[in-house]
Protein backbone atom coordinates (compact mmCIF):
# COMPACT_ATOMS: atom_id res chain seq x y z
CA UNK A 1 0.00 0.00 0.00
CA UNK A 2 1.03 3.25 -0.94
CA UNK A 3 2.02 5.43 2.12
CA UNK A 4 -0.19 8.50 3.11
CA UNK A 5 2.37 11.64 3.50
CA UNK A 6 1.35 14.74 5.93
CA UNK A 7 3.00 18.26 5.31
CA UNK A 8 3.21 20.39 8.28
CA UNK A 9 3.54 23.80 6.64
CA UNK A 10 4.45 26.68 8.43
CA UNK A 11 2.82 29.45 6.97
CA UNK A 12 4.22 33.02 8.81
CA UNK A 13 2.30 35.40 10.88
CA UNK A 14 -0.45 36.45 8.64
CA UNK A 15 1.00 38.05 5.66
CA UNK A 16 0.16 36.00 2.77
CA UNK A 17 3.56 36.74 1.77
CA UNK A 18 4.76 35.22 4.04
CA UNK A 19 4.81 31.67 2.79
CA UNK A 20 8.26 30.39 1.34
CA UNK A 21 8.47 28.90 -2.40
CA UNK A 22 8.93 25.37 -0.83
CA UNK A 23 5.23 26.06 1.43
CA UNK A 24 4.08 27.09 -2.12
CA UNK A 25 4.95 24.11 -3.70
CA UNK A 26 4.14 22.02 -0.92
CA UNK A 27 1.01 23.10 -1.12
CA UNK A 28 -0.09 22.37 -4.55
CA UNK A 29 -0.69 18.54 -4.55
CA UNK A 30 -2.92 18.08 -1.08
CA UNK A 31 -5.50 16.48 -0.81
CA UNK A 32 -6.82 17.26 2.17
CA UNK A 33 -6.12 20.24 4.68
CA UNK A 34 -6.64 19.26 8.19
CA UNK A 35 -7.19 21.88 10.49
CA UNK A 36 -6.66 21.57 14.53
CA UNK A 37 -7.96 23.68 17.18
CA UNK A 38 -10.01 25.53 15.41
CA UNK A 39 -11.67 27.30 18.16
CA UNK A 40 -8.41 28.94 19.28
CA UNK A 41 -8.46 30.65 15.60
CA UNK A 42 -10.39 33.58 15.22
CA UNK A 43 -12.95 34.36 11.79
CA UNK A 44 -9.52 37.07 10.92
CA UNK A 45 -6.70 34.05 11.19
CA UNK A 46 -9.85 31.63 9.35
CA UNK A 47 -10.12 33.14 6.37
CA UNK A 48 -6.23 34.21 6.02
CA UNK A 49 -5.58 30.32 5.78
CA UNK A 50 -8.83 30.05 3.51
CA UNK A 51 -7.13 32.34 1.32
CA UNK A 52 -3.85 30.59 1.38
CA UNK A 53 -5.39 27.13 0.74
CA UNK A 54 -7.12 28.89 -2.53
CA UNK A 55 -4.40 30.85 -3.67
CA UNK A 56 -1.92 27.51 -3.63
CA UNK A 57 -3.77 24.31 -3.30
CA UNK A 58 -4.06 23.20 -7.48
CA UNK A 59 -6.57 20.56 -6.82
CA UNK A 60 -9.96 20.27 -5.77
CA UNK A 61 -9.13 19.12 -2.04
CA UNK A 62 -11.08 18.97 1.16
CA UNK A 63 -10.85 20.24 4.60
CA UNK A 64 -11.24 18.13 7.56
CA UNK A 65 -11.69 20.09 11.23
CA UNK A 66 -10.44 18.56 13.96
CA UNK A 67 -12.03 19.49 17.01
CA UNK A 68 -10.02 19.68 20.06
CA UNK A 69 -11.12 17.35 22.94
CA UNK A 70 -12.09 19.43 25.81
CA UNK A 71 -9.20 20.89 27.83
CA UNK A 72 -8.56 21.32 32.54
CA UNK A 73 -7.93 25.05 32.09
CA UNK A 74 -6.20 25.12 36.18
CA UNK A 75 -4.99 21.27 36.40
CA UNK A 76 -3.04 19.99 39.34
CA UNK A 77 -0.23 18.57 37.27
CA UNK A 78 0.38 20.97 34.26
CA UNK A 79 2.64 18.73 32.43
CA UNK A 80 1.00 15.67 33.28
CA UNK A 81 -2.44 17.25 31.88
CA UNK A 82 -1.03 18.59 28.87
CA UNK A 83 0.62 15.42 27.50
CA UNK A 84 -2.73 13.44 28.66
CA UNK A 85 -4.92 16.42 25.90
CA UNK A 86 -1.80 16.10 23.40
CA UNK A 87 -2.17 12.34 22.97
CA UNK A 88 -6.26 12.92 23.11
CA UNK A 89 -6.15 14.98 20.18
CA UNK A 90 -3.67 12.40 18.59
CA UNK A 91 -6.28 9.94 18.75
CA UNK A 92 -8.46 12.16 17.28
CA UNK A 93 -6.36 13.58 14.47
CA UNK A 94 -5.73 9.63 13.42
CA UNK A 95 -9.20 9.29 12.77
CA UNK A 96 -9.36 12.05 10.64
CA UNK A 97 -6.39 10.86 9.04
CA UNK A 98 -7.86 6.90 8.73
CA UNK A 99 -11.57 8.36 7.87
CA UNK A 100 -10.40 11.26 5.07
CA UNK A 101 -7.00 10.45 3.86
CA UNK A 102 -6.26 7.46 1.17
CA UNK A 103 -3.57 5.29 0.37
CA UNK A 104 -1.14 7.57 -1.73
CA UNK A 105 -3.03 11.26 -0.62
CA UNK A 106 -0.96 14.05 0.93
CA UNK A 107 -2.27 15.89 3.74
CA UNK A 108 -1.35 18.82 5.05
CA UNK A 109 -1.41 21.16 8.60
CA UNK A 110 -1.02 24.58 8.36
CA UNK A 111 1.28 26.20 10.93
CA UNK A 112 1.43 29.83 11.89
CA UNK A 113 4.62 31.04 12.13
CA UNK A 114 6.74 27.82 12.54
CA UNK A 115 6.20 24.55 13.57
CA UNK A 116 9.10 24.04 15.94
CA UNK A 117 8.30 27.23 17.94
CA UNK A 118 5.40 26.29 20.28
CA UNK A 119 3.36 24.43 18.58
CA UNK A 120 2.45 21.20 19.05
CA UNK A 121 1.43 19.78 16.00
CA UNK A 122 4.87 17.95 15.69
CA UNK A 123 4.73 16.37 19.11
CA UNK A 124 0.61 15.04 18.42
CA UNK A 125 1.87 13.51 14.54
CA UNK A 126 5.25 11.64 16.85
CA UNK A 127 2.10 10.44 19.27
CA UNK A 128 -0.14 9.04 16.22
CA UNK A 129 3.50 7.79 14.35
CA UNK A 130 4.06 5.50 17.63
CA UNK A 131 0.92 4.18 18.22
CA UNK A 132 1.36 3.07 14.87
CA UNK A 133 -1.94 2.03 13.58
CA UNK A 134 -1.91 4.73 10.70
CA UNK A 135 1.40 5.18 9.31
CA UNK A 136 2.68 8.64 7.15
CA UNK A 137 5.79 9.90 6.34
CA UNK A 138 6.06 13.17 7.45
CA UNK A 139 7.62 16.17 5.76
CA UNK A 140 7.95 19.37 7.87
CA UNK A 141 8.25 22.89 5.79
CA UNK A 142 9.65 25.39 7.91
CA UNK A 143 8.10 29.18 8.24
CA UNK A 144 8.67 32.43 9.35
CA UNK A 145 8.16 32.55 13.18
CA UNK A 146 6.85 35.67 14.85
CA UNK A 147 10.08 36.23 16.36
CA UNK A 148 11.80 37.05 12.81
CA UNK A 149 8.86 38.97 12.10
CA UNK A 150 9.17 41.16 15.33
CA UNK A 151 12.91 41.75 14.33
CA UNK A 152 12.41 42.60 10.94
CA UNK A 153 9.64 44.95 11.42
CA UNK A 154 11.70 47.11 14.12
CA UNK A 155 14.65 46.54 11.61
CA UNK A 156 17.05 44.89 14.60
CA UNK A 157 19.25 42.44 14.98
CA UNK A 158 18.21 39.75 17.88
CA UNK A 159 21.56 38.94 19.13
CA UNK A 160 23.60 41.53 20.45
CA UNK A 161 27.62 40.97 18.87
CA UNK A 162 28.31 38.00 19.70
CA UNK A 163 25.19 37.56 22.28
CA UNK A 164 22.86 34.88 23.25
CA UNK A 165 19.41 35.04 22.60
CA UNK A 166 16.46 33.60 24.80
CA UNK A 167 13.25 32.58 23.42
CA UNK A 168 10.54 32.19 25.94
CA UNK A 169 7.07 32.28 27.42
CA UNK A 170 5.35 35.26 29.65
CA UNK A 171 4.41 32.46 32.49
CA UNK A 172 8.33 31.66 32.75
CA UNK A 173 9.72 35.34 32.53
CA UNK A 174 7.15 36.01 35.14
CA UNK A 175 9.56 34.32 37.36
CA UNK A 176 12.04 37.20 37.04
CA UNK A 177 14.76 38.02 34.26
CA UNK A 178 16.38 34.92 33.09
CA UNK A 179 20.07 34.69 34.18
CA UNK A 180 23.00 35.88 32.60
CA UNK A 181 20.29 36.76 29.47
CA UNK A 182 21.31 39.79 27.17
CA UNK A 183 18.56 39.19 24.55
CA UNK A 184 15.08 37.80 25.39
CA UNK A 185 11.93 37.22 23.23
CA UNK A 186 8.61 36.40 25.14
CA UNK A 187 6.10 34.60 23.73
CA UNK A 188 2.53 33.52 24.68
CA UNK A 189 2.40 36.80 27.36
CA UNK A 190 -1.65 36.75 28.22
CA UNK A 191 -0.82 40.00 30.14
CA UNK A 192 2.77 41.46 30.09
CA UNK A 193 3.61 43.71 33.33
CA UNK A 194 6.76 44.40 33.07
CA UNK A 195 6.92 46.04 36.34
CA UNK A 196 9.61 43.07 38.06
CA UNK A 197 11.90 43.86 35.38
CA UNK A 198 14.60 46.65 34.69
CA UNK A 199 13.31 49.79 33.88
CA UNK A 200 16.53 50.30 31.32
CA UNK A 201 16.01 47.68 29.11
CA UNK A 202 15.05 48.10 26.03
CA UNK A 203 11.69 47.04 24.32
CA UNK A 204 10.39 46.22 20.81
CA UNK A 205 7.03 45.31 21.21
CA UNK A 206 4.93 44.07 18.35
CA UNK A 207 1.16 43.14 17.69
CA UNK A 208 -0.72 40.93 14.68
CA UNK A 209 2.92 40.72 12.63
CA UNK A 210 2.46 40.85 8.93
CA UNK A 211 -1.02 42.07 8.88
CA UNK A 212 -3.11 45.38 7.80
CA UNK A 213 -3.55 45.65 11.77
CA UNK A 214 0.58 45.58 12.85
CA UNK A 215 1.24 47.66 15.49
CA UNK A 216 4.89 48.58 16.64
CA UNK A 217 6.04 49.91 19.86
CA UNK A 218 9.86 50.53 21.04
CA UNK A 219 11.58 52.21 23.66
CA UNK A 220 13.54 52.24 26.79
CA UNK A 221 10.89 49.79 29.19
CA UNK A 222 10.77 52.79 31.56
CA UNK A 223 8.95 55.38 29.13
CA UNK A 224 7.62 52.03 26.55
CA UNK A 225 5.79 49.59 29.14
CA UNK A 226 2.88 51.72 29.94
CA UNK A 227 2.08 52.81 26.44
CA UNK A 228 2.56 49.29 25.03
CA UNK A 229 -0.10 48.07 27.93
CA UNK A 230 -2.26 50.88 26.96
CA UNK A 231 -2.07 50.15 23.40
CA UNK A 232 -2.70 46.70 23.76
CA UNK A 233 -5.65 46.72 25.95
CA UNK A 234 -7.59 48.85 23.25
CA UNK A 235 -6.37 46.94 20.31
CA UNK A 236 -7.45 43.63 22.02
CA UNK A 237 -10.89 44.95 23.09
CA UNK A 238 -11.17 46.50 19.33
CA UNK A 239 -10.31 42.92 17.53
CA UNK A 240 -11.74 40.97 20.14
CA UNK A 241 -8.26 38.83 20.58
CA UNK A 242 -4.42 39.68 20.40
CA UNK A 243 -1.38 38.06 18.85
CA UNK A 244 1.57 39.47 20.36
CA UNK A 245 5.48 39.31 21.32
CA UNK A 246 8.10 41.36 22.28
CA UNK A 247 12.17 41.63 22.33
CA UNK A 248 13.75 42.70 25.66
CA UNK A 249 17.59 43.82 24.69
CA UNK A 250 20.32 44.82 27.61
CA UNK A 251 21.76 47.39 25.32
CA UNK A 252 25.20 47.18 26.84
CA UNK A 253 28.65 47.69 25.58
CA UNK A 254 29.40 43.76 23.93
CA UNK A 255 32.70 42.66 25.31
CA UNK A 256 33.25 39.17 25.11
CA UNK A 257 32.66 37.71 21.66
CA UNK A 258 32.51 37.68 17.70
CA UNK A 259 29.70 38.82 15.04
CA UNK A 260 29.03 38.42 11.77
CA UNK A 261 28.33 35.07 9.90
CA UNK A 262 25.06 33.89 9.06
CA UNK B 1 15.52 64.19 -4.22
CA UNK B 2 13.85 60.91 -4.43
CA UNK B 3 15.03 58.48 -1.12
CA UNK B 4 16.89 55.33 -1.96
CA UNK B 5 15.94 52.38 -0.54
CA UNK B 6 17.97 49.62 0.74
CA UNK B 7 16.25 46.10 1.24
CA UNK B 8 18.16 43.18 3.31
CA UNK B 9 16.24 40.43 2.40
CA UNK B 10 17.24 37.39 4.12
CA UNK B 11 17.60 34.38 1.48
CA UNK B 12 17.69 31.53 4.01
CA UNK B 13 19.98 28.74 4.10
CA UNK B 14 20.87 27.70 0.51
CA UNK B 15 17.81 26.13 -0.57
CA UNK B 16 16.48 28.68 -3.49
CA UNK B 17 13.16 27.52 -2.41
CA UNK B 18 13.27 29.11 1.21
CA UNK B 19 12.84 32.69 -0.40
CA UNK B 20 9.50 33.86 1.02
CA UNK B 21 7.15 35.31 -1.88
CA UNK B 22 8.02 38.84 0.00
CA UNK B 23 11.52 38.17 -0.77
CA UNK B 24 10.77 37.24 -4.25
CA UNK B 25 8.44 40.56 -4.59
CA UNK B 26 11.21 42.63 -2.79
CA UNK B 27 14.17 40.83 -5.41
CA UNK B 28 12.40 41.39 -8.58
CA UNK B 29 12.96 45.75 -9.27
CA UNK B 30 16.28 45.94 -7.60
CA UNK B 31 18.48 48.45 -9.59
CA UNK B 32 21.80 47.05 -7.53
CA UNK B 33 22.87 44.48 -5.33
CA UNK B 34 25.44 45.02 -2.60
CA UNK B 35 27.86 42.08 -1.79
CA UNK B 36 29.81 42.09 1.19
CA UNK B 37 31.98 40.10 2.67
CA UNK B 38 32.82 38.49 -0.08
CA UNK B 39 36.20 37.28 1.43
CA UNK B 40 33.77 34.82 4.11
CA UNK B 41 31.54 32.95 1.28
CA UNK B 42 32.72 29.72 -0.76
CA UNK B 43 32.61 29.22 -4.20
CA UNK B 44 29.36 27.31 -3.91
CA UNK B 45 27.34 30.07 -1.84
CA UNK B 46 28.23 32.88 -4.49
CA UNK B 47 26.99 30.67 -6.74
CA UNK B 48 23.54 30.41 -4.93
CA UNK B 49 23.43 33.74 -4.53
CA UNK B 50 24.25 34.49 -8.33
CA UNK B 51 21.21 32.30 -9.30
CA UNK B 52 18.83 33.72 -6.56
CA UNK B 53 19.37 37.23 -8.11
CA UNK B 54 19.46 35.70 -11.50
CA UNK B 55 16.21 34.09 -11.14
CA UNK B 56 14.35 36.57 -9.43
CA UNK B 57 15.85 40.47 -10.38
CA UNK B 58 13.43 41.06 -13.21
CA UNK B 59 15.23 43.98 -14.27
CA UNK B 60 18.73 44.69 -15.77
CA UNK B 61 20.79 45.42 -12.27
CA UNK B 62 24.14 46.01 -10.93
CA UNK B 63 25.99 44.12 -8.17
CA UNK B 64 28.20 45.91 -6.13
CA UNK B 65 31.74 44.07 -4.36
CA UNK B 66 32.13 46.12 -1.03
CA UNK B 67 35.45 44.61 0.00
CA UNK B 68 36.23 43.74 4.05
CA UNK B 69 38.49 45.90 5.39
CA UNK B 70 41.17 43.74 7.19
CA UNK B 71 40.26 42.89 10.23
CA UNK B 72 41.99 42.05 13.62
CA UNK B 73 42.18 38.09 14.40
CA UNK B 74 43.29 38.05 17.76
CA UNK B 75 42.49 41.83 19.28
CA UNK B 76 43.33 42.14 22.66
CA UNK B 77 39.78 43.94 23.23
CA UNK B 78 37.03 41.75 21.51
CA UNK B 79 34.13 43.93 21.03
CA UNK B 80 36.02 47.31 20.56
CA UNK B 81 37.71 45.64 17.78
CA UNK B 82 34.63 44.30 16.30
CA UNK B 83 33.03 47.62 16.65
CA UNK B 84 35.89 49.33 14.96
CA UNK B 85 36.10 46.96 12.09
CA UNK B 86 31.70 47.47 11.51
CA UNK B 87 32.61 51.49 11.73
CA UNK B 88 35.19 50.58 8.96
CA UNK B 89 32.98 48.09 7.03
CA UNK B 90 30.13 50.73 7.13
CA UNK B 91 32.06 53.58 5.39
CA UNK B 92 33.11 51.14 2.31
CA UNK B 93 29.55 50.41 2.42
CA UNK B 94 28.49 53.78 2.29
CA UNK B 95 30.83 54.97 -0.25
CA UNK B 96 29.53 52.53 -2.33
CA UNK B 97 25.97 53.06 -2.03
CA UNK B 98 26.66 56.86 -2.91
CA UNK B 99 28.98 55.70 -5.87
CA UNK B 100 26.47 53.17 -7.31
CA UNK B 101 23.19 54.07 -6.53
CA UNK B 102 21.12 56.96 -8.13
CA UNK B 103 18.84 59.12 -6.15
CA UNK B 104 15.16 56.66 -5.90
CA UNK B 105 16.82 53.29 -7.29
CA UNK B 106 16.70 50.40 -4.75
CA UNK B 107 19.58 48.54 -3.77
CA UNK B 108 19.40 44.98 -2.10
CA UNK B 109 21.41 43.20 0.43
CA UNK B 110 21.36 39.45 0.43
CA UNK B 111 21.51 37.95 4.31
CA UNK B 112 22.48 34.01 4.74
CA UNK B 113 19.42 32.66 6.73
CA UNK B 114 17.80 35.60 8.69
CA UNK B 115 19.15 39.00 8.89
CA UNK B 116 18.77 39.47 12.63
CA UNK B 117 20.73 36.44 13.48
CA UNK B 118 24.09 36.77 14.03
CA UNK B 119 25.12 39.23 10.43
CA UNK B 120 26.23 42.55 10.67
CA UNK B 121 24.50 44.28 7.99
CA UNK B 122 21.86 45.85 10.53
CA UNK B 123 24.36 47.14 12.47
CA UNK B 124 26.49 48.43 9.41
CA UNK B 125 23.58 50.20 7.98
CA UNK B 126 22.74 52.08 11.49
CA UNK B 127 26.31 53.08 11.27
CA UNK B 128 25.74 54.75 8.11
CA UNK B 129 22.73 56.33 8.69
CA UNK B 130 23.80 57.70 11.81
CA UNK B 131 26.81 59.38 10.22
CA UNK B 132 23.49 60.89 7.76
CA UNK B 133 25.83 61.54 5.05
CA UNK B 134 24.54 58.89 2.29
CA UNK B 135 20.47 58.96 3.62
CA UNK B 136 18.26 55.96 2.42
CA UNK B 137 15.35 54.16 3.57
CA UNK B 138 15.77 50.98 5.01
CA UNK B 139 13.24 47.49 4.51
CA UNK B 140 14.42 44.22 6.40
CA UNK B 141 12.84 41.36 4.62
CA UNK B 142 13.00 38.40 7.19
CA UNK B 143 14.27 34.59 6.10
CA UNK B 144 14.25 31.18 7.08
CA UNK B 145 17.38 30.59 9.65
CA UNK B 146 19.31 28.10 10.10
CA UNK B 147 17.70 27.45 13.79
CA UNK B 148 14.58 26.56 11.68
CA UNK B 149 15.60 24.70 9.21
CA UNK B 150 17.45 22.46 11.25
CA UNK B 151 14.52 21.86 13.67
CA UNK B 152 12.75 21.46 10.23
CA UNK B 153 14.63 18.53 8.78
CA UNK B 154 14.60 16.84 12.18
CA UNK B 155 10.74 16.91 12.37
CA UNK B 156 11.17 17.90 16.32
CA UNK B 157 10.22 21.06 17.90
CA UNK B 158 12.55 23.44 19.57
CA UNK B 159 11.13 23.68 22.83
CA UNK B 160 9.84 21.42 25.24
CA UNK B 161 6.23 21.99 26.12
CA UNK B 162 6.36 25.10 27.67
CA UNK B 163 9.84 25.67 27.78
CA UNK B 164 12.22 28.04 26.62
CA UNK B 165 15.02 28.02 23.67
CA UNK B 166 18.50 29.65 24.24
CA UNK B 167 20.08 30.12 20.85
CA UNK B 168 24.23 31.17 21.84
CA UNK B 169 27.58 30.13 20.18
CA UNK B 170 30.04 27.84 20.10
CA UNK B 171 31.92 30.19 22.23
CA UNK B 172 29.47 30.58 24.52
CA UNK B 173 28.98 27.37 25.44
CA UNK B 174 32.55 26.65 25.72
CA UNK B 175 32.20 28.25 29.09
CA UNK B 176 29.32 26.10 30.16
CA UNK B 177 25.97 24.66 29.95
CA UNK B 178 23.92 27.88 30.33
CA UNK B 179 22.02 27.82 33.48
CA UNK B 180 18.66 26.30 33.89
CA UNK B 181 18.55 26.09 29.73
CA UNK B 182 16.38 22.67 29.01
CA UNK B 183 16.58 23.32 24.48
CA UNK B 184 20.18 25.13 23.19
CA UNK B 185 20.83 25.80 19.74
CA UNK B 186 24.38 26.33 19.00
CA UNK B 187 25.99 28.79 16.20
CA UNK B 188 29.34 29.51 14.77
CA UNK B 189 30.73 26.31 16.40
CA UNK B 190 34.25 26.41 14.67
CA UNK B 191 35.05 23.20 16.61
CA UNK B 192 32.18 21.44 18.67
CA UNK B 193 33.94 19.05 21.51
CA UNK B 194 30.82 18.27 23.63
CA UNK B 195 32.95 17.04 26.03
CA UNK B 196 32.31 19.27 28.60
CA UNK B 197 28.56 18.49 28.18
CA UNK B 198 25.77 16.52 30.21
CA UNK B 199 26.64 12.74 27.85
CA UNK B 200 22.38 12.26 28.08
CA UNK B 201 21.25 15.30 26.29
CA UNK B 202 20.24 14.73 23.02
CA UNK B 203 21.69 16.29 20.13
CA UNK B 204 20.54 17.15 16.74
CA UNK B 205 23.15 18.40 14.03
CA UNK B 206 23.04 19.80 10.80
CA UNK B 207 25.38 21.05 8.28
CA UNK B 208 24.96 22.46 4.48
CA UNK B 209 21.24 22.68 5.61
CA UNK B 210 19.06 22.48 2.39
CA UNK B 211 21.39 21.96 -0.07
CA UNK B 212 22.36 18.81 -2.16
CA UNK B 213 25.28 18.14 0.31
CA UNK B 214 22.88 18.47 3.64
CA UNK B 215 23.57 16.14 6.74
CA UNK B 216 21.93 15.16 9.70
CA UNK B 217 22.88 12.89 12.65
CA UNK B 218 20.97 12.90 15.73
CA UNK B 219 21.49 10.88 18.56
CA UNK B 220 22.09 10.66 22.39
CA UNK B 221 25.37 13.16 23.04
CA UNK B 222 27.18 10.28 24.17
CA UNK B 223 26.66 7.93 21.31
CA UNK B 224 26.09 10.90 18.55
CA UNK B 225 28.87 13.38 19.53
CA UNK B 226 32.17 11.38 18.20
CA UNK B 227 30.23 10.48 15.19
CA UNK B 228 29.54 13.82 14.36
CA UNK B 229 32.86 15.00 15.32
CA UNK B 230 34.09 12.02 12.56
CA UNK B 231 31.58 13.08 10.25
CA UNK B 232 32.07 17.21 10.51
CA UNK B 233 36.17 16.82 10.10
CA UNK B 234 35.51 14.51 6.75
CA UNK B 235 32.97 16.76 4.97
CA UNK B 236 34.85 19.82 5.74
CA UNK B 237 38.09 18.40 4.32
CA UNK B 238 35.74 17.35 1.62
CA UNK B 239 34.30 20.44 0.81
CA UNK B 240 36.88 22.97 2.15
CA UNK B 241 34.47 24.38 4.32
CA UNK B 242 31.56 23.44 6.60
CA UNK B 243 27.99 25.96 7.62
CA UNK B 244 26.67 23.65 10.82
CA UNK B 245 24.42 23.90 13.25
CA UNK B 246 23.33 21.72 16.46
CA UNK B 247 20.32 21.72 18.88
CA UNK B 248 21.02 20.32 22.43
CA UNK B 249 17.62 18.99 24.41
CA UNK B 250 17.46 17.66 28.08
CA UNK B 251 14.86 15.27 27.12
CA UNK B 252 12.69 14.98 30.42
CA UNK B 253 9.00 15.52 31.49
CA UNK B 254 7.73 19.13 31.26
CA UNK B 255 6.30 19.42 34.91
CA UNK B 256 5.62 23.71 34.89
CA UNK B 257 4.14 25.26 31.92
CA UNK B 258 1.61 25.11 29.02
CA UNK B 259 2.24 24.65 25.20
CA UNK B 260 0.06 25.49 21.75
CA UNK B 261 -0.29 28.27 20.07
CA UNK B 262 1.60 29.69 16.83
Amino acid sequence: MQDRQIRVIGIGTGDPEHLTLQAVRALADVDAVFVLDKRAETADLVEIRRRICAAHIRKPHRVVTVEDPPRERRPADYGRTVEAWHAARAERLEAAFAAHLGAGEVGAILAWGDPALYDSVLRILDHILARGRVPFRRLVVPGLSSVQVLAARHGVPLNGIGGSVLITTGRRLAAGWPAEAESVVVMLDGDPTFAHLDPDLTIYWGAYLGSPDEILVSGRLSDAGDEIRRVRAEARARHGWIMDIYLLRRDRAATDSAGAAG
